[in-house]
């Protein structure tokens, strides 16, 4: 039988899985960050209404340029933040996923490199090989900060030409602080013209204020946001970007034309219509996020500070035996591979309930057996 | 002013400007290949639903894999081939480019080259430079044929990673024959294990069958698909594939997780349950296209023999003069580049005469002048 291995694949695709969390069918799926708050039935609607008539035309190209979307992502970034930006600043694509490779193609691609500093978001990696950028994977302190002499120091070592900063961080949930980037973009500066691309996928559930207005007089800059955690909106794909204007132009060389369809346009520009409602359930969720925390905590658990919808805890002797110790009490968590670490999503909750109880309950067993 | 040259981009991408035709208001627009013929009202009420219903889960991650859709196109492609497929043959993407750009990802890239006889459908070109895969510009003969022999002596000497074939050959509109591509294939491989990629895009618009049962026997093939032209749905940008098994393993390793969002999915679906009415459009597209050729002619044109939804026609000693003329008379068409042949759209009956009246008026000015 045919395999891959038979096929004149890329060599340093030779062996490797494809990237994704098992989807399993569990009663509380709390391991991929999802908001698990369905959208607003008014929002629904309103929704089929934009599809319905993006269908009556679905004959035709859509808007390559998504200029409407774009100026409404700009004015939520402006109202959010109030740092001002317009249609000029944004950019639009399938998930940040897709933002980051349209990046990574711009900026990095063969005999470049990327850096970012892990445990972080492993597609900045995986999207690298996949662009043919080179990866340097950067340092953090053991309490998963950044170490910025040592990330300055790599910086000046190895000169690459995109650095990756993921605030807050997945999967361990801290906030990165604005002198950090700024002390990482002046090293990076300082090595060779080069690009800092900040991934805020997670920064609506933050303690703290996003880094836009970092982007002030800085052209090397770029900010990249999602729809699908704070907008509750996995299903929809839709990532983007804010930065200098080059930017925008610069990446438009390298997207794939019409890359975002009618309907996911629409879909978007219904959801930036109820932003409103959307914010009061990442308020929800930032509360059971610091529940999380304070529970865990008084269960006996360490706890990596969390700015993000989820929050990393530990620590394990062998953390994919405690994942599946959690496993069968029914709650799914992630084994991000970070060596005695889980981490939990936050839920509604009635599914954070049950994840306390399953590790409260581990707890007992341990010490029981202890 | 900061612009793109004061950012670092990748120096192949200096100077050059994004893909994509002028978008223009024209009352006759027949520039880009769109099917001229909205979706019937019902098919739009059904994507509504299909999508109300995604919508209500869109807090979740779609299915990564698109196993439904993927099994519904793997059907319609056997029920309209008669060569059996299922989903383990499909894999779909955001648009044919999409599903090119993964393959050449997947075996194409750094250090790698990809092939095409040109004119041809310029993405695969850029498609190529995008993932750092050398591009290679083969031969064809004057009538746009491709020139078999000089296209295998060409393989021999570049022994490329990826062969591109389109057909009908997008701008040219000539079916390729399967002996070409038997021919093709054969030379490839004897210069190297490769992939050789059909692009069918304008398939169902052809005279003669798919090149789908090509793939009995010969993993390194792959028929690439699109739901832009027959399905009329240019607005939902999906494109798909099918090969072997392998194949679809493969560009899995490369894809972007959860590339395809969960309103894409479902109105695809939708799409797909309204196949019959939709060929029938096609049905008439193709009485339209083959219109185009026989009046073409009649008023004095050269035409190009055309197996899809658009026609070649010329020579002019400067098509971009002749392009303008017809633009100023209201109708949209397309210069592709090709000294001294432009394209036009088989549109609705009303917008072909709108086409036909500007060309009969341009060779009576030309008649009186000279």
């Amino acid at each position: 039988m045919t395999g891959i291995d038979d096929l004149p694949v890329r060599d340093e695709l030779r062996g490797k899985s494809p990237y994704g969390a098992p989807q399993l069918d569990v009663p509380v799926r709390l391991n991929t960050n999802e908001n698990p708050y369905p959208l607003p039935e008014a929002l629904v609607e309103r929704i089929t209404e934009r599809v319905r008539a993006a269908a009556r035309d679905l004959n035709r190209y859509p808007d390559r340029d998504a200029v409407e979307l774009r100026t409404k992502l700009a004015e939520y970034l402006t109202d959010t933040s109030g740092y001002a930006l317009d249609v000029r600043n944004v950019w639009a694509a399938n998930g940040s996923n897709e933002v980051i490779q349209q990046l990574l193609q711009t900026f990095g691609g063969p005999g470049r490199t990327a850096i970012g500093f892990e445990p972080s978001y492993s597609m900045h990696g995986l999207i690298a090989r996949g662009t043919g950028t080179g990866w340097i994977s950067g340092p953090r302190h053991e309490d998963f900060t950044i170490d910025v002499p040592a990330a300055e120091k790599a910086i000046a070592e190895h000169r690459p030409d995109v650095v990756f900063i993921t605030t807050p961080n997945n999967p361990t949930g801290n906030a990165v602080p604005a002198e950090t980037v700024l002390a990482l973009h002046a090293a990076a500066q300082a090595a060779k013209p080069s690009m800092v691309v900040v991934d805020e996928a997670y920064i609506e559930f933050s303690h703290g204020a996003s880094l836009l207005p970092l982007l002030e007089g800085r052209p090397n800059l770029v900010v990249s946001r999602t729809m699908s955690k704070a907008f509750g909106a996995a299903g929809l794909r839709l990532g983007y970007l804010a930065a200098h204007p080059a930017v925008v132009d610069a990446v438009q060389l390298v997207r794939l034309p019409y890359h975002l369809s009618a309907v996911t346009q629409a879909t978007a520009l219904a959801a930036l219509e109820h932003t409103g409602t959307l914010l009061k359930y990442v308020e929800q969720l930032k509360t059971e996020r610091d529940r999380l925390v304070a529970e865990l905590r008084a269960a006996g658990y360490e706890v990596t500070e969390s700015d993000a919808n989820f929050v990393q805890f530990g620590r394990f002797a062998d953390s994919h035996a405690t994942w599946r110790k959690i496993l069968d009490r029914g709650v799914l968590v992630r084994d991000n591979g970070v060596p005695g670490w889980l981490r939990v999503t936050a839920g509604t909750p009635r599914e954070n309930d049950a994840f306390l109880d399953a590790v409260r309950e581990l707890k007992k067993e341990q010490e029981q057996s202890g």
